[in-house]
C-alpha cells in the first residue's frame, strides 16, 4: 500500500526517541506533543496551490523539524505519520 | 438519483471499518470521528474557483485520506457521504 | 412579486420533508437544522465579483445540497426561502 | 439635509411593518431584528473600492432585502436609516 | 501645532451634541457611543495604501458620517479627536 | 549601540508625560496604556513588504501619533522604546 | 549536525542574559518570556515565499530583535533555538 501526498503536501513520520537521542538532538516533548523531528517518506508532485506555482524542495529521505501541532495525523499498519504542507516544514537537518 | 458536485468538489464516502482493516490501515478513530480513508464517487468539473483554474486530478473510484472534520455530510439513500473541496483531500491511497 | 438575487447569489427554497423522503434522499435533520436539498427559484446575473468574474451556471428549477447553515432566509407569503451565493451551492442533484 | 453616501454605500431604511405585511410579505421578525426589506434612499457614486472598480446597479426607489445584521443604523430627523455596501445587498423585490 | 495624517487617514472631530441637535440629526447615542457625525479637521495625502492608489475625496469643512466603533481617538488642547481611515468614512452630510 | 529597524519598521519613543503637557496636548492615559506622541528615533529601509514596494515617509526626529497598543516594546539601556511598521503610524505632529 | 532553514527561516538563539547585560541593553523579561535579542545561526535561501520573492537580508552572526513569542522553539544539543521568518525580525542591533 502506498501514500501518494497530493500537490504541495508531504508524508513524514517522527523519528523515534531512541534515534533523536542518539544523535545528540533532545526536543521538548511534554508527553501529548509530537517530536519535532521527522522523516520524510514521501513528497507530492507540487505544482498550483491556491493560485501559485509551487516546486517541491524535499525528497524521502529528508529529516526535518517541523512544528509540534502541524498537520493531520494518519496511523497506517500500526505506524503513526503526519501529512503536512512543504510550507510547514521549517528546516532540513542534516 | 445522481449527485453532481459543483466545481472544485469532491463527492466521497468513507470505508467501511471492515474494509479498512482488511487492507491493513487502521486510523485512530474516536467514536466521534470519520474514518480518513473514503473512496471517490463522483467529481466536479474544477474551472475557476474564487479566480483560480482549478484542474481536477481525482476520479471517481480513487482512495483517499482527508482531515477527519473536513467538509460536508450528506445522507443519500440510506448512505451518508461528504462533499469536500478536492484541496481538502490530502492523499491518495493505492 | 418577484424576488431578483444580485450578482452571484441564488434564491432556494428547501424541499419539503415528504417529497424529499419520495425521492429517496433521507438528510439527517435535527429540528433545528434547514434540509440540505432545495430548489433553486431564481438566480443573479453573475458578472464581477469581489473583483472576479463569475458565471452562473445554476437556473430556476435545479436542485441542489447546501451547508445546513448558509445562507440568508427570507420569509415571502408565508414561504420560507434562503438566498446563498452561487459558490456556497455543493452539488446539483439529477 | 441630504446624506450622501461614499464609494459603494446604499442608504436604505427599512419599510414600516405595515407597509410590509399589505404586499403580502412577511419577515420572520423577532423584535430586536430589523426588517429584511428597505427602500433605497440614496446609493454613492461607486468607483474604485480597495482596489476594485464597482459599479453602481442599485437606484433611488428600489426595494431591497439585506441581512439582518447589516450596515451601520443612524437616525436623521427622527427616522431611522442604515447604510450597507452595496454588496450586502442581498436581492431587490419586484 | 498642527496634526498631518498620514496616507488615507482623516482627522474628524465629533459634532457638539447641541450642534447636532439644532440640524435636526439625532443619532441613537448609549453614553458610551461616540456620535457618529463628525467635522473633518484634516486629510492625510492618499497615495498607496496597502499596494493600492487611495485618492482623497473628502476635505477639511466637511461633515460626515462614520461607525461608533470605528477609529483611534487622541485629545488635544483638551479636545477629543479621533483619526479614521477614510474608506471607514460612510457618507457626506450636506 | 544602534538599533536598525528592518524594511518598513520605525523606532519610536514615547515623549516623557511633562513634554507632552508642556506642548499643550494632552492624551487620553490609563495607567496602562502607552502615550500616544513619540518621536522616531530611527526608520527602516523600506523596500518590498508582501510583496508590496514601501516607501519610508517618516525621519528620525519626527513626532508621530500612532495607536495605543500598537507595535512590539523593546528596553534598551533603561530606556523604554517602542517598533511599529510605518503603516501603523497615524499622523505627525508638528 | 547542521540545521538548515528552508526559504525565509532564519535559525536564531536568544543570547544569554549576562551577555546581554554586559553590552548594556536590559529587556523586560517576564520569566515566561523570551530575550528579545538573538544571535542568527542559520539563514534560509529565500525564494518564493507563498507567491512572493523573498531576499534574505540576515546572515549568521547578525543580532536581531524579534517579538516575545514569535517563531517555533527546538532544542537541538541541550541549547534553545527559535526558527523564525525573517520578516518577524524587527531590527538588527550593531
Amino acid at each position: 500500500m502506498t501514500i501518494k501526498p497530493l500537490t504541495d503536501r508531504v508524508l513524514i513520520q517522527a523519528e523515534k526517541a531512541e534515534e533523536t537521542t542518539k544523535s545528540g538532538i533532545v526536543l521538548t516533548s511534554a508527553a501529548q506533543e509530537k517530536p519535532q523531528i521527522s522523516r520524510v517518506i514521501a513528497v507530492g508532485p507540487g505544482g498550483m496551490v491556491d493560485g501559485k506555482e509551487v516546486v517541491m524542495q524535499l525528497k524521502a529521505g529528508d529529516r526535518v523539524i517541523t512544528g509540534k501541532y502541524t498537520g493531520t495525523e494518519v496511523k497506517i499498519d500500526g505506524e503513526e505519520y503526519t501529512i503536512v504542507r512543504q510550507s510547514d516544514v521549517l528546516a532540513v537537518v542534516e
